[in-house]
């Protein structure tokens, strides 16, 4: 569906979210980049919850904001840079589960500004439930 | 302006606070609790960062997704749970500096949804600069 | 996908349609109504635009809320009324076209809150385009 | 508070306002325009309602998204033109009143991006109370 710019983009994403320190101090895996698209993987850990041992929202929120950025950053030029211009989170349901996959798929992506959109599912015995869902603007630098 | 419900919030909030594993682990600490507004502190730290060095955007947003989240309880009855419904951030500067400052306030607090916002301000030898802005919408439970 | 609660929803959608007076000043028209799902369309005028003559975004605004409003709606009992929380809308397009379909989405119905999303097409010459991207917070009231 | 680039910035709002037919077609007027803040206000009318009488939520964001957009245009170069990027809207109580003004102040005024936030605030009777609170990006083309 999108035609790369700079075919040596999966390389360049995976360098980015190597440089990510948040993202390894929670644990979290790039598992997908593909033009347009990048998932990101998280196993539960206690120490990442709110109040009530769901794992923080902010935290979800982390994971899908950086796969929204890097699915933009895949359609970019080699040498641009992505910066997260705002984003917006809708909370589905208690965010439950052995581990989250948070998915980012660019929607528009053009010069200046693109927009994605994505989720983070919870996988938990077998079952799998969508827990929030971003609409987000990113642009390149 | 916000006469609170329950006399006792104060405690409620610290308590809740402190079941949150995740402000836990990334350092985060409850500095102010009034009527409609809550502030919670952060440190730099160098593993909690984007590609460039700069917070991540996540974890600025869990703060003030917890900060938001937890004016509305202020305000909430003694039984009373908070739930984040969504929120959007809008990111203003790229947030360098040695400790981050998260500010939730309430503007309309209902019986089942409150609307919040919030801004995380960056403090860096003695200058500050807001980085980030959010609207946000809780529901008691 | 969805069961409705009432069997009757389509009717409860049209009749609520044709008491939004905005809905007929800007001369919109409710197309489809299926359980999660509705669509309006909205032929262009020259006086709903902004200053470049492209359908005001406002205007773009008000049939996706609508859409996504009516298709949560769909979802609700018999006794229910629908009523926006908040929505956020990111325009991916200049609103040029000859006519214009907002379709609204229900992602989640729950019995207080409705996460629904939606998008704006505009159709010209044979050509379709998204204008605009909706998600937006629905309560049952 | 900000320095406008263009000396003229008011007649040029003023010049763009009046080409907004979506403006005229609901009567709204434009009440103030200074660097960074425009005001829009819109006399209550029977024809701009949704289900309940109340005032469209999306005839209330035309306005505010109006007045957030000229805001920021207020403070860009004597060549540039404005667009929404993106809002989000928070309805805070019913749009009843016998006129409505839209308020929207520059948080930050960048080269391409700039923040606005904005409120329509409902008379009705001496009475005041704000209806919704949209955050917006613009981007200078």
């Amino acid at each position: 569906m999108f035609e790369p710019r700079d075919p040596l983009f999966a390389g360049r994403v995976r360098e980015s979210f190597g440089r990510q320190s948040a993202m390894t101090t929670i644990g979290a895996r790039l598992v997908t980049v593909e033009p347009g698209l990048v998932a990101i993987e998280l196993p539960f850990r206690a120490d990442l919850c709110q109040q009530h041992g769901f794992l923080h929202g902010g935290i979800a929120t982390s994971i899908v904001d950086t796969a929204c950025g890097f699915a933009a950053l895949t359609l970019m030029a080699a040498e641009a840079a992505v910066l997260t211009v705002e984003f917006k989170v809708n909370f589905l349901a208690p965010a439950t589960g052995e581990r989250f996959l948070a998915c980012g798929r660019v929607v528009r992506s053009g010069r200046q500004i693109s927009v994605a959109t994505g989720e983070v599912t919870a996988y938990a015995a077998g079952q799998e439930k969508i827990v929030c869902l971003m609409q987000a603007t990113m642009s390149t630098i």
